[in-house]
């Protein structure tokens, strides 16, 4: 969930991505293929590919410290031709002729039944409730308590992870460490006579936008300089931003007031911890810090082995800027289920590789994005042995989210891993792939799985002077050799007087190739020219001044800062675009409604079986209650419902939330079970029901084993 | 864990209660009745039933609006006696002779090996930690896995609980309306160079403790001046308490620097939602407010029925100033688990009592506790039926909290439920008891469950404006009689011009009894004098004026504000009295070392089982990944340790993490499993070894019936 860069502050990059997937391939990559479409795609391969190259020759420049002004035009181009694609790739999307409409209306049937069933409810509702805030009601809270369950047995008991609850509180030095404190920011715009806050890029955006499409009488010139404002804005700064809302007289779209200049807002919570105000704290803005700084002692209660996960579930909390309409994916306080595994740099193997090898699904490496293709169904033993994947472990976990992820409900078919793009990946992570399932807002990342390589530990380590290392010990010690430059400083001294200590520190900097190569020319010639920048001059190095050696050392370990693999899940957006996969709806029998089901797996669905007495009467209420009871005993959760209201509707009430299984007493020793999806229904004994359907829930046996065991009960379906 | 007094701070007063109850009852009640002392016990039982009386005649000063000196002398004198109480309990405990250098060696002993072992990590322990912030590290984490899981069956499954999961940031607006944002506040005081802060009362409390212990050249004066201020330490006001500190030039304790004026500051961690910095939030101090505010919703989740319980799990926070050594038991960030039942204030009856009724635990009614005697055994179905406990639903829930916390592990001779005193309890309060464990610390408050009738939907209905109410529907309408107050307002305008309004109001404000003797009055006598609050006068009042009437109607429904019984529980205490409770050591076979153990029953223990081969061998490793890789097919937690350490030491190992099994593999067809109390092995061929473990784990089966039913393996034990 979270993205470090080294140029961008990380939530901007996270949103920019999330938005841009959303309306680059809102839909399923099976139909993005089709043959009407070719010729577009393949201008958009070949955009892609001159952006790649753009971007190449942007990067450079930077990189060789080139004049200001040269590197600002490179990047205009760059950003005229990522403007070229944008529409290039709306050609495309309006050619499909998918229909956002029906989308729109799927997702409100989906979302009021939702919070008409109170899976979630906004919070603090009677107070008006709070933007970004929402409760989970009974069925919500028990379907997110069935995935933290069903997580927790998938990753932490089969892989032994090391789990670990931290606070949620934490101090200001450790998210300094992290990054947080400075880079955790948005450039926000204040209404200045309300106080209201917009983020700055949102407001120029929206305008470049509207003006664009609705003043059909601007000069050529006018679009075009709006058009570069759009493909610049992720690169603006604050005073350049601030520039554009006051040339263009942005106001405040909600009053029409003047605007502040753009300032950066971090987006954590911040508090105070203790009572003197002096020691500033913030609540988490992810789990992963809690881990990072126990490493030493989860690494000693590992044995001092390498390599071991810790896992962490909890809250983290960002203060964003809500805009309407985003639902339940932006939230300012959400469930994260992080791990942290961390592994020898040089041996990035997993023994359990092979237990995913030969799964096959969707796959987006950064080639095909590039190339301006979809994604495409691969083996993910193939994508590690081609070296698509960076490394079997990566490819380990990938393999275990999607096996995670179907088991819970994700429709195989919109679900797909896609790969960062080179500029989207911080400078120190060596690949990173995002689990991303569609839905009706597009296609959403809800798992993040990166190689973080020995960022984070290397990050505590400097700020609190606690070497956080891995030793790997030689069976037997090992002969190295190790490079010594030894200053003679007396004849330093005599021939550069003050500046002896400078130059001193310039040679003992020396890496072990120019170390040699002076050692040769010494050798050589007595003396060499020597560039101490510290002094801005060359000075002259003579063979008495100075001595370079190799000495043979024995060591008995390796001493190293391990990488770290993080598979990171935003649990509430799962849960989310799994309501939407499990989400269909089927005709009424009586009359002319639509009927909501949820198809969700037993595993996961909030209640796990209904009690119905077919009527009212007190022999069959008795049996009901009767049943009941040995289901709380087996442990599974269920609903008594002895309501007068016919059977047909109180299938549907259950249906609706998502409750697999229907017991109906119609008999006084026998009862039956109805199947939701199917509606078959079973005939067995009163005694027996509750194991049945612990058996059936709890995965040991399917409803077609079921089917096989038991009488098949066939009424004239009571269903509506 | 919150309690709300008309006159007091709550969060003063849980700490207060605890400290008190720390203070004067930290040994087994069992052994607190011995002979000896029976003389000390008498004048003790006497004290408090004179400090019974005194509180009574403050209260009814208070009540009717005495003089302030008067009342103070009243209260004065109150505080008096209860120093006289303190002294004779300090006797008490003196002669009972408990050790309580033992006790905290004993404490030492448990909180080393928890913090070995990583069940706890103080949090950010590289940045030098913060205070009152834990980590729960691996087997902390599962332990508190496994007793949240508990709680869910054990609460929520058993009676159908509707369970939510709502933010911990919570608008201010919430928190107004329950009074934390007013209430929720201790005195504190500055040092005025460095700005630490202190509580300005155990600043006072330790000075007039340490003047009377050393100053022993004191006059008598002035030590019954020292003694007075600690006896009214819990009366002081904020200038009370500034005056006295600059009296007795009381300085910072580190720094001797001077002191600030007492000021309040609010223990919620403070924070501002959204970007503007206008929407002021907290960080919730408890769960309950989140269900509170979702009552209408969840009643009619329910199907608009009465009773039914919601439930939350969720972390609170609470910015506390932690002085040293309160160790686990004051913290800043904890997990609640709150209940909320509510319920028709007419009918607090339950139908599950009889379940509980003949539950016989000890339990410390009022009344004991004022005749100076010691928590004694009960039948909750007496205490209910005697009304010492004040209904059958809060018995129920005391029942079930017996239950839960005992299943846990808990021993159940140093649990007791201790009653409410009548000042302890906030005035809406019907009845509140908590389950106090007896731990190293004294007898520390874990559960508190209490009948906090209407007060906190009434208090969100009148903040929000939202009615919080519930029906009953009649099932045949009923006639009632509702009076019927008519003022005419003519008559009333030309006798008192603008004070008419004023009159109609107070004539409208009439209750029923009030009015009818009006009535009888006006018929009897024509008129009336008649005291008008608001105008400060009496006015006459004539027949003409007012029409006084009773009505006959119909009604269908009864509408009113539930009561709601709240049992909430502090897990983390419950945890750390679980871990004092479990924790035992035994002598090493092989040296002269104490070896800990932990008896965590299986339900609660981190980790199942631990599978060794017993030496290290191909064969054995592959039979004990074999036996690994079935543990976590069934789902149960286990640690492989294939280290070359002797058997004794793997057993001591996994005996401190309270392991209950552990397998042993010294066959390829059948291995040995050992019960970490008894030390009693079996023999279990290889296929049936991961059942054997989960049955017995999950309950279905005990140790006993393992050893009934499996040959018994008689070794030369290999126990260290």
């Amino acid at each position: 969930m979270r993205s470090f860069s080294s140029a961008l502050s990380f939530p901007l990059l996270l949103r920019r991505r999330l938005l841009a997937t959303a309306a680059h391939f809102h839909k399923p990559a099976s139909k993005m293929a089709n043959v009407s479409d070719n010729s577009l795609r393949e201008s958009l391969a070949e955009k892609i590919s001159t952006i790649q190259t753009q971007g190449n020759v942007v990067r450079q420049l930077k990189a060789s410290g080139a004049a200001k002004p040269e590197i600002e035009t490179a990047v205009q181009a760059l950003n005229a031709l990522k403007l070229e694609r944008s529409s290039i790739e709306a050609q495309i999307q309006a050619a499909s002729g998918d229909s956002s409409a029906s989308r729109d209306a799927f997702r409100q049937a989906v979302v009021n039944t939702l919070e008409r069933r109170l899976f979630y409810i906004p919070s603090f509702k009677i107070y008006r409730g709070v933007a970004g805030l929402y409760d989970y009601g009974p069925p919500g809270c028990a379907v997110k308590s069935n995935v933290l369950a069903f997580w927790r047995q998938h990753f932490v008991l089969e892989e032994n992870m090391l789990e670990v609850d931290c606070p949620c509180v934490t101090p200001e030095v450790v998210l300094k460490a992290s990054g947080h404190v400075d880079k955790f920011t948005d450039l926000m715009v204040k209404d200045e006579k309300t106080g209201t806050c917009y983020r700055a890029d949102h407001l120029l955006k929206d305008y470049c936008k509207e003006k664009l499409e609705k003043d059909l009488s601007m000069t050529a010139e006018k679009a075009a300089d709006l058009k570069h404002v759009l493909a610049m804005l992720d690169d603006l700064t604050a005073e350049q931003l601030g520039a554009k809302i006051k040339e263009y007289g942005i106001t405040a779209p909600d009053t029409k007031n003047p605007l502040s200049d753009p300032y950066p807002f971090n987006l954590m919570f911040q508090t105070s911890i203790g009572p003197s105000g002096i020691s500033p704290g913030y609540m988490r803005p992810e789990t992963a810090q809690g881990i990072f700084v126990n490493f030493k002692d989860l690494y000693y209660y590992n044995g001092n082995k390498l390599p071991f996960a810790a896992a962490q579930i909890g809250q983290a909390f960002r203060n964003e800027v809500i805009a309407p309409r985003q639902g339940l994916l932006r939230v300012r306080e959400f469930t994260l289920a992080e791990i942290e595994h961390f592994v020898d740099p040089q041996d990035k193997s997993h023994p359990k590789f092979s237990e995913v090898a030969n799964l096959e699904f969707l796959m987006f490496p950064r080639e095909l994005q590039m190339s301006g293709q979809s994604a495409r169904k691969l083996q993910i033993g193939e994508a590690v042995f081609k070296g698509i994947v960076n490394n079997e472990t990566l490819g380990y976990f990938i393999g275990r989210v999607y096996l995670f992820l179907t088991e819970l409900g994700i429709d195989k078919q919109r679900l797909r891993f896609r790969q960062h793009l080179a500029n989207e990946m911080a400078h120190y992570a060596a690949d990173c792939w995002d689990a991303e399932i569609e839905s009706s807002y597009g296609w959403i990342e809800c798992v993040g799985i990166a190689d973080r390589s020995a960022y984070d530990l290397r990050a505590h380590s400097d700020k609190s002077g606690v070497s956080l290392v891995a030793q790997e010990k030689y069976s037997e010690p090992r002969e190295v050799e190790k490079l010594n430059v030894a200053p003679v400083k007396k004849e330093l001294g005599l021939a550069f007087k003050g500046n002896q200590k400078i130059v001193v520190e310039a040679l003992e900097a020396l890496d072990e190739k120019e170390a040699m190569e002076m050692k040769a020319a010494l050798e050589l010639k007595g003396e060499v020219e020597f560039l101490v920048c510290n002094l801005g001059k060359t000075v002259t190095i003579k063979k008495s001044m100075v001595s370079i050696s190799k000495e043979k050392k024995k060591e008995h370990q390796r001493v190293f800062t391990p990488s770290v693999i993080e598979p990171s899940f935003g649990i509430g957006r799962i849960i989310y675009c799994l309501y939407e996969h499990s989400f269909y709806t089927r005709p009424s029998k009586t009359s002319d409604e639509q009927l909501n089901v949820f198809r969700f797996p037993p595993r996961v669905a909030p209640i796990k079986c209904t009690v119905f007495p077919l009527v009212q009467n007190e022999q069959y209420e008795n049996v009901a209650k009767l049943i009941s009871k040995s289901l709380t005993v087996a442990g599974v959760s269920h609903k008594i419902d002895i309501t007068g209201t016919s059977i047909g509707k109180r299938y549907a009430r259950t249906d609706e939330l998502g409750v697999p299984f229907a017991i109906t007493v119609d008999k006084t020793t026998s009862v039956t079970i109805r199947d939701r999806d199917s509606k078959n229904q079973v005939r067995v004994d009163v005694e027996k029901v509750a194991s049945v359907v612990k058996e059936v829930t709890d995965g040991l046996k399917t409803w077609a084993d079921i089917l096989n065991e038991y009488e098949i009960h066939t009424s004239e379906s009571a269903d509506d």
